[in-house]
């Protein structure tokens, strides 16, 4: 039953891809690695790591990463709000290897801090136009059907910055409001199920509990189709900066409605007109109208590497790497362009493909060593293709701050080093 | 382009999905919640987390856990092995929210302890029946053409003391050496084919680079099938634990042949009989014999609610839980039974369904208060069906103790507590 497969038959390394590697493309020199010396039989052993014992098992029980690489933190941008507790921080997403987020990085903005909420005292009240309204505890929520779900969530200041033309040069400051976990829950259409819509339901107001109590109108409709009251986050209970024990996930839209630390989901027959909903989170178009409920993320796509921050080292074969996402439903495909946008090469998509998750692409690319302008362009399953940031800015003017999905362009020099630039 | 979408109909609600739920079977206490007060504006609002602002971004720029989970950590039995340094962790699977186990409580295995090892220092060598010789640095490998793929991975000791009828009572103890991640790297037969294989090439040695040099024969056709050189896990660099800055994944293979701090890669044309795949990781059958090299995970499940750990309240509707997992591929479809094995129902199962990734499945169980024993059996897409503890011991005497994926049975009493029960 459990018998191994001995019974093997190599087969012969497939020859077109070994010389596209080595022959035809690839610096030898950098990417091949020296010759092993001929007959040697290990590589040098004489670090200490191979020399004696480190720590044993749970030596720390919850396990942190490498010190090697501690540099690989969220950031903020102190100017770039009057307090810490109403800011935000950046995912690292020139370190990021995958679709998944670790939580530890899974970007932060907060409204009035990160609430410490004690999940046995928590509770979560559904109200309004219902049959029977409900206080429901976090072990009564547990008890409901459950589903896990991988999904992104992206502030809709993303962008932002570059959209002002701030000067920062990074990845991480420039797209870092990102983040893509797998979250597990109720859907929220089982407790609407338990609580009875009445007729005229059509709208809800979804409050958080922590002290800035961030509350946003969404329509019944979203919420009876994909969204979740979610618990779990990539197989542990929720972050405290991720809402902690509670949080609603509005699969493809905008960050701020997928409300933290979630005490109250009133149903009623209109929107609220919250103060993040007319104050904040708006646009303000160049004819001075202000367009509101902007909360879908459209297609956009970013090439992690290169960035700013992994400059090229050499000329050589390289594999261009990056996320796309968007919040209709799968991402269909990306296309990459070396010279700003004249001519597009299609990118290979990293399965799996998952609708309104990061999605990784690759694209492999020789640099002969000039200058280079690096972008890429996702385009979704219903059509729709990232716009250059002229095209943004020619259909709303520059008045607005938010839902900055433009194409990014990486410039590329002599040297190696990588700008952020926005062209004409 | 980026306009809401105002236009919204809502619809009512499904109704038997609501009978369901509410009339016909939830035990309507416990799970409904109590009904909020008429008129009631909002949840209570005087916890100390709603009236003042919390720590601001970056007060932990690698975030943690919140404090009221501090106990879900990975945990050891310490009369296990001689020694911390050659030991194992389990996962808290009893806590585990999706298919990601995060890199904080993937589950531990040295030989040797944990190595720390400096990635600038690290190199891999892969020699012996190739054409030329390398010996890569880390940052030649990450030039190299990357993946991306989510893998579980089981050691094979992993139900060992169930086999030997420890009595533990825990899912952790029983179950928690399987862990699952999305692991990114270099597929290793872009390697194999820079090296360029010489006709007789057919097996491997895997080798580590901590001080126990933990060495493994695989055979060549699994190296260019799916293996990966793996570099990041759950979007991070690699952790520690789990071999940073360089691991081998052999999707769907026993644990100990995904070589931790991988450092060397031998090609040769008979497997090297190392001291793990002789004194170690073989299979002492009834009639004395030896079975060897027997690497491959089957068919396996476990249900993670109810379980020792997480006890039953009271009698009432029910969401079963568990993961299930093998190393063929894709799991077909998992089955659960109240009754010991004599009837079967069919559990539901979560998307995405990968190969060779943990797959969770659910499935609503009414309980009468009555004593139960709670059963879930994987089949694969091979149609390879999880095998009774009796058929596994009938077919192998019990002096092994290694890959064991019997069917487990959790025994229900009717005070609702869980307990570890074989079946004769």
């Amino acid at each position: 039953m459990t018998s191994g497969n001995r019974d093997v038959t190599p087969r012969k390394v497939d020859a077109p891809r070994r010389r596209f590697l080595v022959a035809a493309a690839v610096g030898a020199g950098a990417l091949a690695g020296r010759a092993a010396r001929a007959g040697e039989a290990s590589p040098p052993n004489d670090a200490p790591w191979s020399q004696m014992l480190g720590p044993g098992v749970v030596d720390r029980p919850y396990g942190q990463p490498s010190d090697f690489v501690k540099d690989v933190i969220r950031r903020n941008v102190p100017w770039l709000t009057a307090t810490p507790e109403s800011s935000v921080s950046f995912t690292p997403l020139q370190d990021q290897s995958g679709i998944i987020t670790p939580n530890g990085l899974f970007f932060e903005r907060y409204h009035a801090g990160r609430a410490e909420v004690d999940p046995a005292q928590h509770k979560l009240m559904i109200h309004g136009l219902v049959e029977r309204s409900l206080l429901l505890t976090m072990e009564d929520i547990k008890r409901f059907p459950s589903v896990s779900r991988i999904h992104f969530i992206e502030c809709p200041a993303n962008g932002g910055m570059e959209w002002r033309a701030a000067q920062l040069n990074s990845l991480q400051f420039t797209h870092g409001m990102v983040s893509c976990a797998e979250w597990t829950g109720v859907k929220l259409s089982t407790l609407l199920g338990e609580v009875g819509l009445k007729t005229d339901a059509r709208w809800a107001l979804v409050e958080g509990a922590d002290a800035a109590h961030l509350a946003r109108s969404l329509p019944v409709e979203k919420l009876l189709d994909d969204c979740i009251v979610a618990y779990g986050q990539n197989g542990e209970a929720l972050r405290p900066e991720q809402g902690f024990p509670l949080r609603l996930i509005v699969p493809g839209w905008q960050g701020n409605v997928h409300i933290k630390w979630l005490r109250r989901i009133q149903i009623g027959d209109r929107p609220w007109f919250t103060r993040e909903e007319t104050s904040k989170y708006t646009e303000l178009m160049a004819d001075g109208s202000v367009r509101g409920f902007t909360w879908l993320i459209y297609a956009k796509s970013v090439i992690t590497f290169p960035c700013p921050e992994k400059p090229l080292k050499e000329p050589g074969l390289y594999e261009v790497r990056g996320l796309a996402w968007c919040g209709k439903g799968r991402i269909a495909h990306v296309d990459v362009s070396a010279d700003g946008g004249v001519n597009w090469l299609r990118a290979r998509l990293e399965e799996p493909v998952l609708p309104k998750a990061l999605t990784r692409f690759t694209h492999e690319w020789r640099w002969d060593g000039k200058p280079a302008l690096l972008q890429s362009r996702a385009v979704d399953e219903t059509g729709f293709v990232q716009p250059t940031i002229a095209q943004l800015r020619a259909a709303r003017g520059v008045n607005g701050v938010y839902n900055n999905n433009s194409i990014q362009t990486w410039q590329v020099k002599p040297d190696g080093s990588v700008f952020d630039v926005q062209l004409a």
